[in-house]
């Protein structure tokens, strides 16, 4: 990585000023108060190191989750629980679908392993569907599954990860399950695996509260998982603290959150709503998502991500997700002033390149 | 890891209270206000994800530094790029100095490097000298020296390592030399080897913001190196996004001082003086420490880490330093007033174990 090739890069040099972003995908409601807070509580205790066992942290993950202490794994964000999971793995072949999240391939190419890769159809929305688990062959030795899947906001049912999971176990294959963006749907319990997390030793949960919570600057992630041993490798798979103080402050709290998590599903299914119609209504062509961002497509205008730019709107360019081109976008849902500005900056563009004003 | 394998650990469940900690090495005086203002105010910005690439940071340390931004690579503290930097070097083998600090081989042992250890003599007050260098083989790929080494204090000679830099360059061996400590030291010019980066491929420098600035919960730190191909493998060898957005706003104000450092020094040579002294007088056995902590010798007493946890103090067992053993400890250089607390709970323990009321 010689520049940034994820979303949210508001400190590029051709920015001037602070950009209104939708590239990266945080609850546009912020942090909450409390968790600011306990961050600003925690500064003072930095003199410290962290507790590189996230003790407190882990059984806070553990009440919320109805799992034990040692079925929790923390890492300094979702991203670094992935690689260290990965080099504690080290499968020989990694089956993912195409597209996905990015860093599942860094992080499978850092363990060495080899990538399997199924696509999804454009035809059937993206959806991760009953078929996928026919490319799971023996020399697989982990799966990974983004639900809701970034960037297509697709979501898959639980039913189908069910049986992926025991065709998974009878192989000895390890299923990750990222459900870093899971608590953005309307009803998260209809998809989340929490409760096969104690019955099936080949099973990991990757969460993160980076983005319900809007804490990305502040690094911390989490993982479910029966297998301990597996988990105890994964401290020795990076540095030891990881976990800062204030993150593991900030986790603790999170933990203890229910209502502001509600309230943001109420705004997300309202503001998304708003986003995706505006977007039709542009012409563009939308997947419908149920996350809390939106993935759409540009058959007209041309050279989005950079036209919004040069407006001081960021987006997420899909041109670097494997199974994605050019002419895909991915919007974070915002609050509705921000969604109307992104949808005037859209329409301007739209107009400008309908005027001829720019070379197609 | 399943247990702290460190010290610093204030969290462990039989501590009552906040225990005053001997056995993390950070600066007494604490975190400078100006470092935790700029913290403070990084909050607010937590709800953006960190730049990945530490563009503001990396140019901070490349202006106090003397060197190009291109030469500094930014982590999350100096472990974190440590483990980074030897997965992307994969060093078939692996030499370095025993007593020394154990993440070097925890980093090694992820890369797949096996280890060659010379080990330093307790009856040379542990230095590292010349025939170190007699270890070097073709096929050791990367050396690892720690200036002043941990746990030792001993400091060595520049002109040492410099010799040893032209044998690695003549094999094509990394030498990383970790100065993590180097600014606590009299005068840190005497040992840092930071005008060889610019003219010398083969050289890693290892440095952190940790101890000088007492920002151990914050996690930040960084390495300087003119083969920055090698620096651009390390965003790949572990998650983006390691350094929070706190993390990097510490930093680049902790780049910008130089009169707290200087205060800093003045205060823990007069400190190490005392603990120093204080510990002779207690008849324990002292090596001569140039750093911000001492390591000492109990042929008398034993159980030493222990007996002082009971009265709230931690200090760092040794007993897991290859090259040491159970009777080595090593204690931070604190406060007078801390130090004094230090000694006379060891006077006490030494009294009680003189009049034999515990089995030895």
């Amino acid at each position: 990585m010689t520049e940034n090739r994820h979303g949210g890069d508001i400190y590029a040099d051709d920015l001037a000023g602070e950009p209104l972003d939708f590239s990266a995908s945080i609850n546009p409601l912020g942090m909450p108060e409390d968790i600011a807070r306990a961050a600003q509580e925690a500064l003072a205790r930095s003199v410290h190191y962290p507790d590189p066992l996230c003790r407190r942290l882990r059984a806070a993950i553990a009440a919320r989750e109805g799992v034990t202490a040692e079925q929790v794994f923390c890492g300094g964000g979702a991203a670094d629980v992935l690689f260290r999971l990965l080099l504690a793995l080290r499968p020989r072949r990694v089956l993912l679908p195409a597209p996905t999240f990015g860093e599942y391939a860094q992080a499978a190419a850092l363990a060495g392993s080899e990538l399997v890769r199924v696509p999804l159809r454009e035809d059937r929305q993206f959806d991760l569907e009953a078929d996928f688990w026919d490319a799971l062959t023996p020399d697989i030795d982990a799966v990974i599954v983004c639900n809701p899947n970034n960037p297509t906001g697709r979501t898959v049912p639980k039913q189908l990860l069910r049986r992926g999971l025991a065709r998974c176990a009878q192989l000895g294959t390890t299923l990750i399950v990222d459900e870093c963006f899971y608590d953005f749907v309307d009803d998260p319990a209809r998809i989340a695996l929490t409760d096969c997390v104690a019955d099936n030793r080949n099973l990991v949960l990757l969460r993160s509260f980076t983005k319900m919570y809007a804490l990305p600057g502040v690094r911390v992630g989490y993982c479910l998982a029966a297998d301990e041993a597996l988990l105890r490798r994964m401290y020795d798979t990076g540095a030891p603290w990881s976990v800062s103080v204030i993150a593991q402050a900030c986790g603790v709290r999170a933990a203890q959150d229910t209502a502001f998590a509600a309230r943001t599903r109420a705004y997300v299914a309202e503001q998304r709503a708003q986003l995706e119609d505006g977007l039709r209504a542009l012409g563009f062509f939308v997947i419908p998502g149920a996350a809390n961002f939106v993935l759409f497509r540009d058959d007209h205008i041309g050279q989005l991500a950079q036209r919004l730019r040069e407006r001081g709107i960021l987006i997420r360019s899909c041109a670097n997700f494997e199974g994605l081109d050019a002419r895909w976008f991915r919007a974070a849902v915002r609050t509705a002033e921000e969604t109307d500005a992104l949808l005037d900056a859209l329409r301007a563009c739209k107009e400008k390149a309908g005027a001829g004003q720019w070379q197609r």
